[in-house]
């Protein structure tokens, strides 16, 4: 179980349960952009000696602009986070939702951030058969919107990798709804203008986008995240916010990141046929494959594996390869398990992982 | 106003009002150790690009076992946090105090931690004419300590620089009080196990005790502190923290730092020397000082210079050289300013831009 802390991407605990030195893994189980961190990261941190002595800024004011640039919005309609975590939490303690509604599976932050604050959570369970997708439970989705519920959307949702259609979250709002989409994987959907809601978020103020940058950019160790909303609402979460949450390295990082427009082209073009290619890879192996728009895969172990995920999990581990046990989201069995996209080399050590855990067991 | 998000240390808001670039800036507002990052963190970013790339330790395991062994406690006694900002929050949040006494002046984070519990607060005027020191409150606070407060206390305290008697506290917890003592800038007091509280939170369940890293290794920016209680009482706090809250540069950082000794008591031996030397300067100049244990000075600007606290920050301000003005912690008026003690040609700067803007003005 290497969850023990709820998510994946653990590698301390990974080299406890396994004997095997954090770095020697090959981490399905967390879902960076592979490329790793772009150049100019390298760079900030070569001069961050000249900043780390000094506060920073409170106000994020310098990738804030960048960020508005980016966007074509307001500053005033941004602020950023320790990790798209601290939004998630912020948002939930500043809305005090009495009832929110979340579709399930989705990313545990939102039940726990809920739980938090002791707000009811009603869950409509996404049914495999349509996969996970949002629009199959429609009617159900509204009638909790006229109760006055609170959405917690991914979109691309974490773990399904299915994008959530715009005009639903319209139908939701227009019922009454308060509505946060967590688009912390957008950033790898090339069309992303058709699905991102973050303009829509500055003009309702029942609707926010929150953002991740640590993802794409293959940042996670530094925490850095933001969410969208009208200025007016966000000022009540900007409240509840500890001062300097945002490290300075952070946000020098960011500042710099969005000016890497190669990278980035790089990082779509290799997913859009990488995850074609996996895919093909994984059903050649007797897995099913949910249809992604993220750089990862919800993956059914064949009937006839005689494998659990957590079996699997320890399988894999005992191999250097770590990959996510999706049997710990509420809503999935023990038969799912959660795959990053990566590299070409690597998606074939994966492959001959799985393979030789396989033929074991048949 | 340069406090305007509340605190010292914003050279981006005094590069906005002075015109000036950032860097340019003797920094006498915000109170790190001068020397600067000790050089094992020049090493530690050195080799950061080849673990930014992965989550954090959700647990901070390396760092609390290396505290841990520096204070001879036990590693679940230990929660670290995003600065020690984040920490007073999350301890305000945990125990919800119907009522608070808080001696003032003090750090504003306390205060605001706690009106946004919707709790009381009951304020203790500290006086003057005993150097702000809590003794000579002593039985106002422990009827407040009677009607079942929670105490707020820096030792030492900021911005007045004194200690708080460890006896004082023990009177305040017998009495039936919760008490978290702040001990920011304990690293720079040389017999600090006469002062700290350290061991006593880890036995008794209402005294919890706050640190932070980044002032004695001088690393604001990238967010360090812990809290030290009984593991019970600190679950609590614990289910309140988000995931990854301290990010992984951090956690490397303080373990490196851990082991800078000869920094260390570089630091303590400049520290001693330079406060007495500039304790007179500032007197000779006609500057009443506040007797302090820490490396900052709480300052009178004379009766006769005709200048505010916040006219003397802009005029200083105007030369290059930031302070505090200390008007803005409630209990002080506006003849207060704080200065942070830094070395000796910085200081020699300080002095003669305060010369200058007494001169203009007599």
């Amino acid at each position: 179980m290497l969850e023990r802390y709820g998510h994946g991407g653990d590698l301390r605990t990974a080299e406890e349960a396994f004997d095997i030195p954090a770095q020697k893994f090959v981490d399905f189980s967390s879902n960076m952009n592979p490329f790793g961190p772009p150049p100019s990261v390298k760079e900030v941190l070569h001069h961050y000696t000249e900043t780390i002595g000094q506060y920073p800024d409170p106000a994020v004011r310098g990738l804030r602009r960048k960020l508005a640039e980016k966007h074509d919005i307001d500053e005033n309609s941004i602020v950023v986070g320790n990790g798209a975590a601290e939004l998630i939490d912020l948002i939930v303690r500043a809305l005090q939702p009495k009832l929110t509604t979340l579709a399930i599976p989705c990313f545990d932050e939102y039940g726990d951030a809920i739980r938090k604050t002791g707000g009811a959570i009603y869950e409509i369970k996404l049914s495999e058969h349509n996969h996970f997708t949002l629009h199959s439970n429609f009617e159900h989705l509204c009638e909790a919107a006229a109760a006055g519920s609170l959405f917690m959307l991914g979109s691309p949702n974490n773990p399904t990798g299915q994008l959530v259609d715009p005009e639903l979250i319209h139908a939701l709002l227009s019922r009454g709804a308060y509505v946060v989409v967590d688009e912390a994987f957008m950033d790898f959907v090339p069309d992303e203008a058709k699905y991102s809601l973050i303009h829509e978020a500055t003009r309702n103020e029942r609707l926010f986008v929150i953002r991740s940058m640590t993802k794409f950019y293959s940042v996670p160790g530094i925490r850095l995240g933001y969410i969208v909303g009208m200025p007016r609402t966000l000022s009540g979460l900007k409240r509840l916010q500890i001062p300097w949450s945002v490290n300075s390295l952070a946000q020098l990082i960011g500042e710099a990141v969005l000016d890497e427009t190669e990278y980035a082209e790089r990082t779509l073009s290799w997913l859009q046929d990488e995850r074609t290619w996996l895919t093909s890879a994984l059903q050649a192996l007797g897995f099913e494959v949910n249809p992604s728009a993220a750089n990862y895969l919800l993956v059914r172990i064949p009937r006839n594996a005689g494998l659990s995920a957590s079996m699997l999990q320890l399988e894999m581990g005992k191999q250097g390869v770590l990959i996510r046990d999706a049997s710990r989201f509420p809503g999935l069995d023990h038969t799912y398990i959660r795959i990053a996209i990566k590299l070409r080399t690597q998606n074939e050590q994966l492959l001959m992982a799985l393979s030789k855990c396989l033929s074991i067991r048949r």
